[in-house]
């Protein structure tokens, strides 16, 4: 026995095969996952495993490393969200997104971390040795709302598409003012004395932060859909170069320490419609089906070790300090939820109503990346006490919001998303309102997101498209795209359907002649009775002989010196071909 | 900037990405891959970068890491080989490639092993400090033919199935050989005497390590089978068991030093057909793809890092060593075909012409095993010696017998691969034959393959399929999934032909608004002409609206007052429909 040899690989497939087999568990009783989140019956999965490792080995469980998080299991689930972002929406509220994850994560992190430096200085509570700089940077780490988190939660509760990407927008964008403040405090904390030009270094960084990942992500993006323009003679390394580039933008972001989140967002909307085009088609479903895939085992790693990571010594208990830090996180979003609002919706025709404003503030679920970022702290002497409070806020978030906010939102009978796709109509109509407010915007001299979009279209047509796509001189048309894919997705129907369909039965020369065989091979070894095909079976393949018998019928008649073609009987072939094979025409 | 923190994912992630580049490079020019095979290319570009590392920094660039190749790069090449192995030519031909792979194996081993010893004798080569143990350690590594290498020349020549699976089942199956006797006289040669006990010892192994291997395989092969019964409700990690389970399945044998190539394939093979039946369409394409880029990106990395440890100071050079290596290797390798060969072709009706024995002999190229198992070597005074002879030996054949090969195949108008596929009737006979032939040796009471395949496809229906099938009640014919597949690809066509048939343009009121709507939009904004639709993109919409319309006007007159259903008018539609999205029919 070599365990040592193989021991790497060996276990973390070990972990992920425990990870897929808890989910299928999960999915064979179909009532539990209606009721209690996925998200929380991983975590308990993973209090249990922890709990278990901590009997037998009677030390803490190991602690999730905050490297493997960041560099291998976050990336995977960024990328399949940034992939699949609905961009119409996304962009069409891009402001109010900005809004709630630059200002209302600011607003957030100083009123948590001013508010808990408030209670540290009441003496019965014995906390006045945490200063003012650790409240604001414990503030910033436990202030941003978790994109993982929200997903898991948000993804099963169907609330309306503008709901959904409001929260969940925010959640991904607010990980460049995360990563801002929290280096500028952690670096505070380290620094002897603060100049006020740091403070304003702080301050250029979040343009520098979010821009750069924005420019990196899109130079990557561009990059792929360039480099899947030649790749028309080896179709089977295409999917590759979708994870290899992202993948890269995340690194390269992370390496210049910019927003890795936001890098990899740009390069996946970025190359979108331009790799989607180049690419084979069987690609393009193992590129979707691989991200999914992959983004689905890493959340649930991700879950099974924060659970596993939550057992063990690394907590420190101080009542007030984490009650607190619970009822601040919660005020501190309801007040900031609100305040934006009222200034979005003084901006806007289309109203956040005060239903929609109150599932915002009750899904900022934390997640993971709190969990990282308090395990990356320097060491200090209440850092266990950090820890502590998080993982109370994080399960409080994930169990308790995570829970009730599915009955809630049918409590108060928010919007959900509508179940139907657009119709064909509705997408015209949809594109015609479009392009006819883009010229109101032009004529009216207002630089609205009509007119941006409208400036981008054309920039891409004209340039990026011919530089990007393989076909360029023959850019199709989205509503053919679209047309084509209804087809074959009518003719994958068709085809089953027509296997479906009960046809009258012909027992044909054919058919009885495979009959005869497999039936004189049961007389020639008559010791296996059981071996004849099923009654089922051979019924089916009458019928699907009996249909094709069609072809041949009609290649008769048609040279019969009696009938002419077009006669009686052909017509009526036709026809029942017609319906034997075409129900839906 | 901190490149530490990301160093080993943006290196990898590097590797691949050049690798890919590589591949798309090669495949710009078509002329090159159609001379040259693709695995000297990228040995080539290996051998560049290579020289450029060492001339940059002045010292032998890394060598690849034997555990890098053995746990992460090999898994995947050979699980592919595994799963798209043709199971009906390896298992009729099963006896004659056992016979290469094992005794074929040992004879090359022993033959250069014991020759060399020969020529270490001679005073004037100054090779007497080598010992017999040593010349048959490295007998029993440079012996092996390397499935890569194979695979990669074989796949581009199209020869016969039959005897592309000789030479590609054999480079398979030898390695339970290839490990028993390199850890055999490995042990040996640390050992201060060997006891005849141990080389019976040596021989029991033979069948421990390839049985081992096998049964390992198979049962983590039902076990990937069986979870997939489960997975109905999420479709989406379907394809995760796959890899899950088959990796799985590798590192467990080579834990417990069994043939982990052996495991494998045989659970590549043990769970093919019933994770096909139970999985969806959507995973299994995903799954087939992945796999094929995987082994692709694989072997890639392999060549390359073959070039690029080529280069450096490893190598002590010694002429007669290293030419009567070259010679042996070719020597005894075509005495061993021509003798085995013999028997075989004395026992078999369908014998193994001249020209495959040819072929045969002069396919067994070297490659990565044979590399990373001489790195692996035991600290001697000789190991550059043996290095330096390994590498020539796989650069002689990848190069000069991969190139040439293709030629040779030509001239010598060796049976090509037929390049159609077997009709539904040849298929149907081929069933036919089977059952008559398990009849008869029922009848003769001779033990034959196809008796043996008879009781192995009852015991599966029987068993196996209830336990492992989802849907284990309804168990479909083969010819039923068969005609289901063809109906699939049937349909797809279809929908492409119809998009591309010319039909009549029927300029139609719903098409001209749309016309309508996007001149409009050119008049509000007039200053981007360049923005209206092409004339392709229209003249395509108008044909797409015009045999929609059919559906409109067909609804029309069978509501008419004046034409019964069954009318002229009807029925010459349902033709023209039929004539335009049926052209097939």
């Amino acid at each position: 026995l070599d365990y040592q040899h193989v021991q790497v690989p060996f276990e973390i497939t070990l972990w992920i095969m425990l990870a897929s087999l808890a989910k299928i568990g999960f999915h064979l009783y179909n009532k539990l996952p209606s009721v209690v989140p996925e998200s929380c019956l991983l975590i308990f999965v993973g209090l249990i495993m922890g709990g278990i490792i901590y009997g037998l080995n009677d030390r803490s469980p190991p602690v999730m490393d905050s490297d493997i998080f960041f560099l291998y299991l976050l990336p995977p689930i960024v990328l399949d969200a940034g992939y699949f972002m609905p961009s119409r929406p996304f962009f069409e509220n891009i402001g109010t997104i900005l809004l709630y994850a630059v200002v209302g994560t600011i607003w957030n992190v100083f009123g948590i971390g001013f508010s808990l430096y408030g209670i540290c200085q009441v003496k019965a509570f014995r906390l006045q040795d945490v200063s003012l700089l650790h409240n604001l940077l414990f503030g910033s780490l436990i202030a941003a709302v978790d994109p993982v988190a929200v997903l898991a939660v948000f993804e099963e509760i169907h609330v309306n598409e503008k709901l959904h990407i409001l929260v969940f927008g925010e959640s991904l964008l607010n990980d460049a003012v995360t990563v801002v403040l929290y280096k500028l405090f952690r670096s505070f904390c380290e620094m002897p004395t603060i100049k006020s030009v740091d403070v304003f270094a702080g301050v250029g960084k979040f343009f520098v932060v979010g821009l750069g990942g924005v420019l990196v992500g899109l130079s990557f993006g561009f990059t792929a859909a360039f480099t899947t323009r030649f790749t028309k003679d080896i179709r089977v390394i295409e999917p590759l170069f979708v994870f290899l580039y992202s993948y890269l933008s995340y690194l390269t972001a992370e390496m210049f320490h910019l927003s890795g989140i936001v890098a990899i967002i740009s390069c996946a909307m970025g190359m979108k419609r331009y790799v989607e085009a180049n690419i084979s088609l069987k690609s393009h479903t193992t590129v979707k089906y691989f991200m999914k895939m992959w983004s689905s085992v890493s959340d649930t790693l991700i879950f099974i070790f924060l659970g596993v990571s939550t057992i063990g010594d690394n907590h420190e208990w101080n009542w007030p300090y984490i009650c607190f830090t619970l009822i601040f996180c919660l005020i501190w979003r309801a007040l900031g939820v609100l305040v934006l609002t009222f200034f979005v919706n003084r901006f806007h025709v289309n109203t956040i109503t005060s239903k929609d404003q109150f599932i915002i503030a009750y899904g900022g679920l934390r997640g993971a990346i709190c969990f990282s970022l308090v395990f990356l702290l320097p060491d200090f002497h209440r850092k266990k006490l950090f820890i502590a409070a998080t993982t109370v806020v994080i399960l409080f978030t994930v169990f308790i919001q995570g829970m009730t906010i599915r009955p809630l939102v049918d409590l108060l009978a928010v919007k959900r998303k509508r179940e139907s796709a657009p119709t064909v109509g509705e997408q015209i109509h949809i594109r015609f309102l479009d392009h006819l407010l883009a010229g109101i915007e032009d004529i009216s001299g207002h630089w609205g997101q009509y007119y941006w979009k409208d400036k981008l279209e054309y920039f891409n047509s004209k340039y990026l498209q011919k530089i990007l796509l393989r076909e360029y001189d023959q850019p199709k048309s989205s509503i053919v795209l679209l047309y084509e894919k209804l087809e074959r997705k009518h003719a994958i129907e068709l085809a089953q359907a027509g296997q479906l369909g009960h046809g009258p039965a012909h027992p044909s020369f054919l058919c009885s002649a495979f009959l005869c065989s497999s039936r004189d091979r049961t007389v020639i070894t008559d010791q296996k009775l059981e071996d004849t095909p099923n009654p089922d079976v051979l019924d089916n393949m009458q019928e699907i002989l009996a249909r094709n018998l069609y072809r041949i019928r009609r290649t008769g008649p048609a040279y019969n010196r009696h009938t002419l073609p077009g006669d009686s009987e052909p017509t009526e072939q036709a026809k029942e071909i017609l319906i034997l094979r075409h129900k839906s025409l």
